[in-house]
């Protein structure tokens, strides 16, 4: 084994990493709530804990759900002031005290500092098979956050049935891309929204969707759906809540189910600044059912998902669509871009270009 | 048998019922909307096709459900123009052409005529047990579309655990005056909202609440829930929609479910003037799941339902507060009433004083 991990023989090493110095109540985070600090890190052996091991970290996943850790609200899942901050990320084991992992296995920390280094427990560790056909930004794209997400959204969630009338918001971003695919797979009918001319056309010719709208144009988001969706909509995978979300409950067919995968046209604004949504009355009589989830609490079907969507993959039967920014430091900016329609597909920085 | 009901040997009846005069798109109905009329009706044995009865109507439910199909808004519930209306009623079998059915039977029947008189199919009745010691005005009661709306709200979609800290709004009201009884008798903690402060003292004497607020004193919701709920709210069950719903959001616990039975504080405007909920994204982070009902779609679990809510009357465990008015010409002010917070229970029109 060992590989490019052997090569290393640092003890302490100089660790960028990125850190919450100031909330952001509302706006895109800035350079003013996150910052690049270096601290030392010894990597020496006898500095790690025993079932722990180093990390070089190779591949962070960039997610629209980080926005929410960082506005300083009551919800307990926000980052701590002064503190790293983590998302899901991809490294290379450089030194180990684990009999589970050895030094040049590449693995999977679910929420893994945003840094070039980190010692982390063998317990939040999965090890990356380097013969699965997947290559490593795959691993946090069709395999990690966004390809998860979509598949607990459509497949546990959603749950549509073959001909059923799907509706995907943020359809060309890392979630909306696997979410029409997936729907796809099931039999349905899906229509996607997305912010420009050339993000309709991709999601159509790439991703599978039978059909889609630039919302940046087509501003009656009411008469937009009324146009897509003659027979009614089953089910709406919520990416950007507000308006869009108003619109699709005039909409509804009877027991139409909306899971909630997040609200990225919301994410910047302090709640009473939100968009209201006004008709949550047609829920009552469609009995709609809204449900908001967390991957978290869907990790006992990891597994399954995982199975799928590999078999997919191999079988080219889900195509991903990568943006990958290069140095640790670019992260902010990545961060910062999943709010400006001009990214299509999944963000990834990777950390050491 | 016979009873009551072989007495009556009209052939012909001056029928009074109430019909939809023009759609109300808001506030709450008037004379303008709804209207009585006086239509002939034939009981006449050969002019009741088989499998039929003629009822003379004795007691109509008046539920807040019956305004939202008296907008004329897209719904497919709504009443037609010039139509007759329906609720849920109890009648007395005055003509059978059915077997099941003998004249003087009382029977339910989910969705009748608001009028005096009324032929229908038997296979929309139920027939009342009068050995069951339920009384008429119960049987709409709580054994009738508030009393099952309850117990759909909290026992198959709530779903609390004993020492779950539950929320009811309207909890003097119909729905909620069961929906309190039903969530302490599975030992949870249960706070509930309503119109004054002898409300609140009914809710706590009455309907067994621990705690309960007048919402025209404490206006600042999110202040009053925080107070009454320092382990959040893990069951909502929504009667009124708009204001309160959306300060729930800002208490609700993981996984926290929110059944909504109905809007009233939001039937009487047009979708665009309603208030709109803008913390929606909430849900997401708390991972919320909030489901709108009608009962048709659990007609299934009546039965077990029945069976529960007639035991909880015989032991003494569920007590009801019924307002009835006099007389079908009160069917109007009956339903104004429910949304001035004039109300305490279940009203019931008398329709024969």
């Amino acid at each position: 084994m060992g590989g490019g991990g052997g090569s290393e023989e640092k003890t302490e090493v100089e660790n960028r990493e990125w850190y919450m110095a100031a909330y952001a109540a509302e706006g895109v985070p800035t350079a003013d709530h996150l910052k690049l600090r270096t601290a030392k890190l010894s990597l020496a052996k006898d500095s790690i804990p025993d079932g722990h091991v180093a990390l070089e970290l190779l591949f962070v996943s960039v997610d629209p759900y980080l926005r929410t850790r960082m506005s300083g609200s009551r919800d307990p899942a926000q980052f701590e002031l002064g503190q790293v901050i983590t998302a899901f990320g991809i490294g290379r084991v450089i030194r180990s005290k684990d009999g589970t992992y050895e030094e040049g296995d590449i693995v999977v920390h679910p929420n893994c500092p945003i840094a070039e280094y980190c010692v982390t427990s063998f317990l939040m560790l999965r090890k990356f098979d380097p013969n699965s056909g997947i290559s490593l930004p795959d691993y946090i794209s069709s395999m990690g956050v966004p390809g998860f997400a979509a598949w607990v959204g459509i497949e546990v969630l959603g749950d549509p049935k073959p001909g059923s009338n799907v509706f995907v918001s943020a359809a060309s971003g890392a979630v909306g891309m696997y979410a029409g695919q997936l729907a796809k797979l099931r039999g349905c009918r899906v229509i996607g929204s997305t912010g420009s001319d050339d993000k309709v056309k991709l999601i159509r010719e790439e991703f599978g969707y039978d059909d889609g709208f630039n919302y940046h144009k087509e501003t009656d988001y009411d008469a937009a759906l009324r146009r897509y969706f003659p027979n009614g909509i089953d089910v709406y995978l919520d990416n950007v809540g507000g308006r869009m979300l108003e619109a699709v409950l005039n909409h509804v067919n009877k027991h139409a189910r909306i899971p909630l995968c997040g609200m990225i046209s919301q994410y910047n604004k302090v709640w009473t600044e939100r968009e209201g949504v006004r008709n949550l009355l047609n829920m009552v009589g469609k009995e709609v059912r809204m449900e908001g989830f967390m991957l978290a609490s869907y990790s006992h079907r990891f597994g399954e998902f995982a199975e799928a969507m590999e078999r997919y993959i191999r079988e080219g039967k889900v195509k991903t669509k990568t943006k990958i920014n290069l140095g640790i430091e670019s992260f902010l900016e990545s961060l910062a871009s999943l709010f400006t329609s001009s990214n299509v597909g999944k963000v990834v920085v990777q950390v050491k270009p």
